[in-house]
């Protein structure tokens, strides 16, 4: 039934980028923020399920991160591949990049207060991070329940993409990269940013040329690895 | 924000049955068969989560089995109370009761073919099981790859509500009590006989009677627990 097809000794992994939020939308800072998919984001789930369902993937685990705009992306291909049954991992680590103070504000206008330079050096550098959050501010995560088992020096407040790559590759390391070296094939669903830092590891990208990459929402990203996990090929699903 | 509100020393948890299924609706027997929620099991999902959310009901961690119309009606509850993110532990032992080589046929067929007093006693008593799926039968969970973790020994191929009561209790005792105990809300969605293996233990109902126990698709039913995880009250939420 099945034709993940991977030849001798081959592992294969699928990165999927979660369809387009809310703030995607309406060009506001996301990072950490836990806003909804639209009916655009929700379009978009359903169909990269229906991708991987007729190029006969199969998966045997799931990652995620735990916001809902990935959770519910992976949820919709789940639900689509009739597979809602398939084992979830969960992890922190794998959320978007924090985007510290700037989380809420209009991109525009935010370029507005603190000159187009400086707003791009925030997005586009990777080791400059903008503002931090006050530990007091209610956006900080340490407010926030899904956080409360993560030790508190470990949360940021703030994150440049070389602190998301620093955060994002332990889990890899610990709790992914075993999980395919065992032969098992994965499904991960995350963000820009934390597919970023995967993607930079895999395809071995320097700093400033990951930056410049742009991961398409919805588009799963098929990864065929060798026994070391290095990338054998790699290729999108459903590009015209 | 909350409003969970349990007084002193007492814990909460919240059982609830999957909304309907396209076999409930078509009266077959279903028992491990994956089937899916009809348009109205799916409403009676969403409804439960409104009732809960309006409740002011709060979670720490959700179980369900691994069935998806247990999964699915889980996941329109976490979606209407916004907390896609809570954490969810699976466990085949929450599944329903197996039904054997039943699983598919129509109820009243089944009267016609086995006389009404056998099917009867097949499903109104506490300790006879239907006839056993074959382990060569396509239907035998030993064939599914979301069982090839459990050890064969322990997959059933039949069971009477005395056997499945006996695989829900260890996962009680292992993985859902000591949760409660730790002073966590949890959110319990299963299905008809494995929540009356629960309610069965809790409430301390006979063998005779717990047969006779209904449990209504979708409705949450809210237990309060002492410290020693005895019910101090119980009650549904959104019956007229």
């Amino acid at each position: 039934m099945s034709s993940t097809a991977t030849e001798g000794g081959e592992r294969q992994l699928v990165l999927l980028r979660h369809g387009e939020s809310v703030w995607n939308r309406e060009n506001r800072f996301t990072g950490w923020t836990d806003v909804k998919l639209t009916e655009h984001g929700i379009f978009e789930g359903v169909r990269a399920g229906e991708l991987l369902m007729r190029q006969g993937m199969r998966f045997d685990i799931a990652f995620t991160s735990v916001l809902t705009r990935a959770i519910r992306t992976l949820w919709l291909v789940l639900d689509e591949m009739d597979m809602p049954w398939l084992p979830v991992r969960r992890d922190w680590r794998l959320n978007e990049r924090h985007y510290g103070a700037l989380q809420g504000l209009n991109k525009a206008e935010t370029a507005d207060s603190f000159g187009e330079g400086q707003v791009l050096q925030w997005r586009r550098s990777y080791d400059v991070r903008p503002p931090a959050l006050e530990a007091n501010d209610p956006r900080h995560p340490r407010h926030d329940p899904r956080y409360e088992s993560v030790a508190l020096e470990k949360l940021p407040a703030t994150e440049c993409l070389k602190d998301t790559m620093e955060r994002v590759m332990p889990c890899w390391h610990e709790r992914i990269a075993p999980v395919i070296a065992g032969g098992k094939n994965v499904l991960l669903v995350a963000h820009g940013n934390s597919l970023r830092a995967l993607i930079k590891h895999l395809d071995g990208i320097s700093d400033d040329e990951i930056i410049g990459l742009n991961i398409p929402t919805g588009v799963p990203l098929v990864y065929q690895l060798d026994e070391e996990l290095k990338p054998v090929r790699h290729y999108s699903l459903g590009e015209s």
